[in-house]
């Protein structure tokens, strides 16, 4: 008998989180599943750690499935490091991160819980896949993603998977009939237009609430921006050496 | 008369914090100074924003430079954001971070407040720069520095900064006339062995602290371990796109 891998699911909507326990589900038909995710909302917690605080880890029944789960007062990056070096016993065949409510393509990956666990996994030497699906309703349909989750998670355990990479994993809003395929991209030049609604609380003090518009300068047609508006689902491998290679000669040339 | 360049400041150890107080202190000797600083101490706290709570941004006077500075509630993060889109009136010619109490060399770019602001600067098109030293006093000697946060600051305003870039300076914690030089790096292939320490509260309740040891397994001259370690002050260009596009074909070649 072929030994099942050992898969660690964790994400940043939190333990109960829909996007969560279908990612769950999935994956008891892959393999043996530990949980470690936060208990409760992370959302845009970049990669922020505990350094400051402690952290608590309790083993949790959310459903009737066949998973050990915990739930961690903590931010993703601390689940998949507690997780990892805590709470397994051995190093886990692969880390899958989401299903996230809500997109992590472009510049969204370096706000992302959910992509920032799959990052940290990465640092600590684990294949590791984000998924995320650009709808944000807690009932959003992610039935219908099960099969890409599993052949990418599947992918993702056959081969040699690159050195330092999380691979982002974005799921258009569209129904499954109208999925082209999956394309493998760069992460686009897209950013967010801020905009701060300010307003006057009842003690007669301002506040801000951050709001703003999200803006695709890019006309790239290899990039996860294009794929995701012309029904494919996107997949960019993205690396935590974020040194910008080319431009180390450019700063060279300041002669400082 | 030639105008004084306009320079945002901020960091993560919050707006009273020394390192922050010497780095307004070489900005006042260069341009007109606007600072907008978190309330209270936001180290590894990644690119963090807030999205689902409300900001403050209050009007402060902490010493009697002419900066300008405004002590707000959010994360470093959320500070650029709302300094940039909302306090300024037109766009900065620099954006700088710090000096951080502690290093923020290598995987450490990746957790850092200090460093999320200067990324989220240079998301918004600023050219910024991140300082950080590598010693966690409070009572840090940053004055010895004063001189080549100046030169770095002149250097990144006079010369065509690269787009998308942010620097990320450390500085090694030697005396003045230790200091070989300034070395441009790449990020190191170093790491954190994580552990951590289980206790019991009083109430009979498991609960954890992060710890760990930081790991160098990276025999490159060319890194910023290698320059600090070296007597000399590391800089890193860092850039906000995560793609590793050398992966790209390897993943594609997983026909998916």
């Amino acid at each position: 008998m072929i030994e099942k891998p050992l898969i660690f699911v964790t994400n940043d909507d939190g333990i109960t989180a829909p996007g969560l326990r279908t990612l769950i589900s999935v994956m008891n038909e892959i393999g043996n599943v530990v949980v470690v995710a936060p208990d409760r909302p992370q959302s845009a917690k970049g990669h922020a750690i505990t350094i400051n605080s402690t952290l608590e880890c309790n083993k949790v029944q959310i459903d009737s499935g066949p998973q050990i789960e915990y739930s961690c007062s903590g931010t993703p990056a601390d689940c998949v490091k507690l997780g990892i070096n805590e709470i397994l016993n051995k190093k886990p065949d692969i880390c899958v991160s989401g299903i996230n409510h809500g997109s992590n393509s472009s510049i969204n990956v370096i706000y992302s819980g959910t992509m920032s666990a799959a990052i940290e996994a990465a640092v600590q030497g684990i294949p590791s896949v984000g998924f995320s699906l650009l709808d944000y309703s807690w009932k959003a349909n992610f039935n219908i993603f099960r099969d890409f989750v599993s052949k990418i998670t599947l992918a993702a355990l056959k081969n040699k998977f690159p050195t330092g990479n999380a691979l982002n994993v974005n799921f258009p809003k569209i129904t499954k009939a109208e999925i082209k395929g999956i394309k493998i991209c760069r992460q686009a030049k897209a950013f967010w237009i801020e905009r701060f609604d300010k307003r006057i609380n009842p003690q007669n003090k301002e506040y801000y609430w951050l709001t703003g518009e999200f803006i695709d300068e890019d006309n790239g047609h290899d990039t996860d921006e294009w794929a995701l508006k012309n029904g494919y689902i996107s997949i960019v491998p993205v690396n935590f050496d974020m040194t910008d290679y080319k431009n180390i000669s450019t700063i060279k040339d300041w002669n400082l």
